[in-house]
Order: C-alpha cells, then structure tokens, then sequence
C-alpha cells in the first residue's frame, strides 16, 4: 500500500508532490467544502439567467460553501455582495491572479451586484520583507491592474487595508476577541515566533465578509456575502464563518477555484516571487512566447515516443492554461484528445496558447495604460454603490 | 531566611503579598527602570524652574526612564511631547485615577508642550465583559471626567482607539512586524488561549509613544515622547523602547508612579472593577466619608494601644492618600509624626482627609458638569496642537 502523495495547502504555501498537482478531491475532504456539481451549475445557470462561465463549467471552479444560499437570495431578490481581494507583493499581477477577476468580473456582471476589492498592503508587508510604503504603492499599482479588467466603477469599491482599516476596525476587533491564538496557530500553523502582524492579520481579511464592514457604502443593511477565491484562502473564511454566528453576523459564501500551476510544472502554483514562474501582465509578447515555449510539457519526450503514446495532460502546463483561457469549449476538447492521442504535438499546442494568451495580456496592458491615478482614487472613494 | 513577599504587577493584575503593598525597589530591579533621585528632582526644578509637584518631591513619582533625556530637550529648548492614557473600563473614573491626570496637568504646564491622551477603548472590549459600544461610550464619558482636570484645549489631544486607529495603523505594523508572540507571551504572561486581540494590543498602546503618530497633530518632526504613568505601565514601553531603535523612532521616556491603595488596604491597587475599593469622582460627599471612615487603618486596635505604639503608617490607607492630596509639606510631616507616635488618632487622620479629599472630588464634579458632548468633540478633533 502506498501512501497518497503529500500536498500543503495554507494561504502561505501551496505544494503537492505529485507531478499532476494538488489533489482537489483530498483537498475538498481537508477542508471539509462542497464540490461543484453539475446540478449545481445548471441550478446557477436557471437562476442567473446566464451560461455558466468557462472557469465554472470546466470544473476550475470545483468547490462551493453556500453556494446554494447565494443563489436562493438571487431567486428572492434579495441583495447580496461580492468580496474578493489580492495581496499586493509585485508591482505587476501574473496570468495567475487574471483568474479570480475575470471570473469575479463575471459574477458582477450576473448578479449586477456590488463588489469589494481588499489590497492587503499590510499582509504583504507582515510577511514578505518589504518596506510598508512599498507595499502601499504596490497596492495602488495593483489597483490599476485590476481596474483594467473592467469593473463597474458604480458598483466597484477597491480599498487597501492601511487606508481603510477604521471602517473596518469595529468587527476586526469583534473577530480578534473571539480568536484566540490556539485557533490561529492550528488554522494557519503559526508558531511562538510568529509576529503580532501576522497573528491580528487573519481578522482584517475577514472582516470584509461582513457587510457591517462596509456601511458607508452598501447601506446598513445586512447581506450575504460571496467570496470568489483559490482554495487556498479557504482557511481565513473557515474562521470567518466559526466566528460570524457569534457576532451576529451572517457566514460568507464561498466559491473556490483552482491554482494556475507556475510554468515549472503542476507541483507548485505560478508565483510572483518566483518571477521564471510567472507570466507578468507587462511581459511582451516576445517574452510571452519564450515563456510559454519553455514551460513544463506532458508531450513525450522524443517524436516517436509522443506519437506512440500521447501526452500525459495532466502534467502539461500549456493545455492546463488553454483550459483557463480558450472560449471555445470543441475546440479545447478536440484540442485534448488530438493531443493525448499523440496528434498533436507539444509545440502545436504551445502556439495555440501563445495565439490565445498574447492578445489577452495585450488587452489588459491597454486597458491599464489608460488607468489614471485619479482613477484609482475615484475606486477607492468610500461612497454608496450603485446596485444594492 | 525567609524568602521576600511575592508581588505581581502587569497592566492586567497588581497583587502584593506584603500589607505594605508593593514592594517598589524590587520592582524597578525587576523592571529595569531608575530611582528618581533627589538630584534628579533638583535638576528637574533647576531646567523647568518650577517647584517640583508634591507628588514628585514625595517620592509617589518614583522611577523613571529616560527622564533626564527630557530635561536636556527642554534645556535646550528642542520640542517634546506627553502622552498618557487610561482604559475605559467604567463610567466615572475613581480617585486613583486622578493621580495621572493631575500631574500629567501639571507637566504640561511646566513644559509647556502638546499631550496626547489615549483611550483604549478597544483594550477594555479586548479583556472585559464588556461590548465595544459600550467600550466606545465609556470612553467618551471618560473624556469628560478628564477634561473636567482643565487640560488646555490648545494643546491637548484626546482620542478613542476606535476612532484614530487608521492615523496610528503604520506605526502599529511596524510594532506588530517587530514583535513576535514570544515577546508578548513573556512581556504579559499571554498563553495559547490569549485572544488574538490581547495579542495585537500591546502595538496599539505603543504606538502613540512615537510622535509620528500626531502628524497632523504635532508636525512631522520627531520629537522625543514623555509617558507619565503608573509603575504597571511599564511593560508595554518596555517593549515600545525595544523596537523604536528598530524603526528609527525615538525610544520614549517615562515617569513611573506608586499605585493609589484601594480602600481595603496596600495589597492591592483601587479598582473600578472592585467597587469598594475606590471612592468614584460622582460620589457624594456623604459617601466618601463612609468609604474613608471605613478604610483600612494602620492604628492600634484600641485606643490604649494606639497611644502606647502608634500607628502602623505604612498600612494606613487614609495616610497614603494624604500623601497623594494633601498639598502642605509641613502639614503632612506634622500629622505623619504624631500619628506614627499615637497622638493623633486614626478616625482625626481619616477626618483630616475627607476634609481635603471631599472638595478636591466636588471640584472635579461641578467642572465635569459643564463639559458638553460639543466639547469632548472639540478635543477629540484631529488639528494642529499649540505650542509646538
């Protein structure tokens, strides 16, 4: 008998042995959420009134807690809110944090409702050995990255935790006396050297889950929050929703996604603190393309060999991304089988990626060489939103 | 050998085993801090050309930090500023909270400088059964009682963590970054079930003592920061002078004062949370000499051993509060000689003291019932400070 490989998965690191990658079925199991079914989605889809996203539909989207309550409120009319967030830690976002927005972007467009966006310039600051002032610039450089995707300005608050923390300050601390240390420690496995930062930390990214902690801009109504995020934020709502019953508050609904592997490989996802992980957002297409030509593929290692016996998929960093990023669900399909049958070569596939990702990053770096400053602050202005 | 009576101090518990209460030579050994010594009080006078308050040539101001760094600023005519605090833990503050406030009055006359007044409201929520609106308001009655002192508006900046958290939050990261659970554990006895809150307090407390967390208060120069407080104080500037080298901000100076007894004796200090310990500052004349009449007396236990031993001065609590109120020098030696001999009795000392300690607190009453809300807001309000 052998034992399954080992995977870590914390908010801080998120490694699997095995070749393919973390196993989101033990994953879902450890972490005690919700797979995605297909009723699930086709439930989504009569509420919405929309296709389910490609990121959904293909199972990206794998993992749910409430998701079922989120949609009864839709079917009810009544409002709800989206929260997501990014630790600024370069002044570029990778391919990998594209997917939470576009998919986030998506959720906006289906529940017309209101989104709030966290830049943990104080996470990245307790734990990454950057200056506070760098991580607060980093924020607003991100904010501009992310408004790019095109948010609805109306409906849209970025906020960086510095700038926003008194707002928020009030259920931080009802969320602080209620977690003691032991929780902590056994959720995100910190230690006796751990700093205070890192340890009052974990109640200022959950406090956004509550809409209490954003009065001034979704009234002071009560509502239900969804969280689009990659699983590997799961524990900082897994706390969120222990405490929410005890402060009166209503516990966030979560839908998860997966990690976009690094261009290594499956074994660890793509990382700007590993920049040959990483494709940038500001990487040329020339880049793009050596970037993409030299990443981990699951062809066979010789023509013959390939043709012989197809590629191992699942080990192939460029059709993992053309999953991400192809519309075009037969074309992916034929796509898959052409290539696992050996038909398609490694390099074929490469280039249908390229063709595929090029223009999407250039599209984003147009849309951000508009953004402005003012932009941003107009984002980040504390005011009612549209669509509650 | 008998081993010395135990004492504990911590911001969260004063407990002395000795029915002398405190033992405080100990505790500057223990704490680190220095004696002020009667040269130190004469070159106080010499630089500020005041008289020393009788609370500093008394020796109830015992111990220091730094203090004569802050002589040199003022010699040499370089800016500092005060910072004190209280946790709003009840509605009326008690007798023994006045000590801080009387002579914080009496050190910004004579140095004639900005102060900073916390109100941890967030810390009272943090370790009390108490809500944080309730916590918040505490903290504004609080406000009241302390203005009631006559604090000059000009100068003088009142705030409630709950509201000046964001014009702090940097400074508090960096403490936060800096000081890991370890620290704090040993610092303030904090265990594993500690709250996440308690832990993330200490950097909250620390923060004002660096003067660039007034910017907009008192300018962006740094400038050197005295902390009058009392002796249980400490360990959170101990930790503060820690780190400031750290961040490149100065290490703040303090001036320690002896725990005000309750009225059951020196082992352990007035309290609000023991309400027989403490005369309120909205008790009625009536009430504070009952509560006087029935302190813990140092005399004999008749009237025939009283004359034949005297009094046991250290163990009377309405000497020690002569001590703290009673302006007249000579006065005091007079009534300390006779009644140490048993010629004065120890229901004359206590009537000698309700005498004095009776239109001190009615003083203080009819000021307070003058301060309006329009007032605390005055005081609370973020604007350039006086006599920079």
């Amino acid at each position: 008998m052998t034992s399954a490989p080992k995977q870590t998965v914390t908010p801080f690191l998120v490694e699997a042995e095995s070749e393919s990658g973390v196993d989101y079925g033990i994953l879902m199991r450890d972490f005690g959420t919700q797979p995605i079914t297909d009723e699930l989605v086709a439930r989504f889809e009569k509420v919405t009134g929309h296709r389910a996203h490609p990121l959904l539909r293909r199972g990206l989207y794998f993992s749910h807690r409430d998701l079922e309550k989120v949609l009864d409120c839709h079917e009810k009319g009544v409002p709800i809110y989206l929260y997501t967030g990014r630790g600024p830690s370069s002044d570029t976002m990778h391919v990998g944090h594209m997917i939470p927005f576009i998919f986030t972007c998506y959720l906006q467009k289906v529940f017309n409702c209101p989104l709030v966006i966290q830049l943990t310039d104080d996470e990245k600051f307790f734990w990454k050995a950057l200056e506070l002032k760098q991580a607060r610039m980093l924020a607003r450089e991100n904010a501009k990255d992310i408004i790019a995707f095109g948010f609805d300005i109306t409906k849209t608050f970025i906020f960086q935790d510095t700038e926003y923390i008194k707002e928020m300050y009030l259920n931080i601390c009802e969320i602080q006396k209620r977690v003691t240390f032991s929780s902590v420690k056994s959720i995100f496995g910190f230690t006796d050297s751990t700093s205070c930062g890192r340890i009052a930390f974990p109640a200022i990214q959950a406090a956004p889950s509550f809409s209490s902690s954003f009065v001034k801009l979704l009234g002071d109504k009560q509502r239900y929050c969804l969280i689009p995020c990659a699983i590997d934020q799961d524990p900082y709502f897994r706390m969120t929703r222990d405490v929410a019953p005890r402060m009166n508050e209503l516990k966030p609904a979560l839908i998860h996604c997966k990690f976009v592997s690094g261009l290594q490989g499956a074994s660890s996802k793509m990382s700007s603190s590993i920049p040959n992980s990483a494709i940038f957002l500001d990487d040329t297409p020339k880049k793009i393309k050596a970037k993409i030509n030299g990443s981990k593929s699951g062809g066979g290692e010789t023509r013959e060999l390939h043709r012989q016996h197809g590629a191992t998929i699942e080990n192939d960093v460029a059709y993992e991304y053309l999953t991400f990023f192809m519309e075009d669900d037969d074309e992916l399909k034929r796509i898959h089988d052409e290539y696992k049958a050996g038909r398609l070569e490694s390099g074929e596939v490469k280039k249908i990626l390229i063709d595929i990702l090029t223009p999407i990053v250039q599209n984003i770096q147009q849309n951000r060489s508009v953004v402005t400053d003012e932009m941003v602050d107009a984002f980040m202005a504390i005011r009612k939103l549209d669509a509650s």
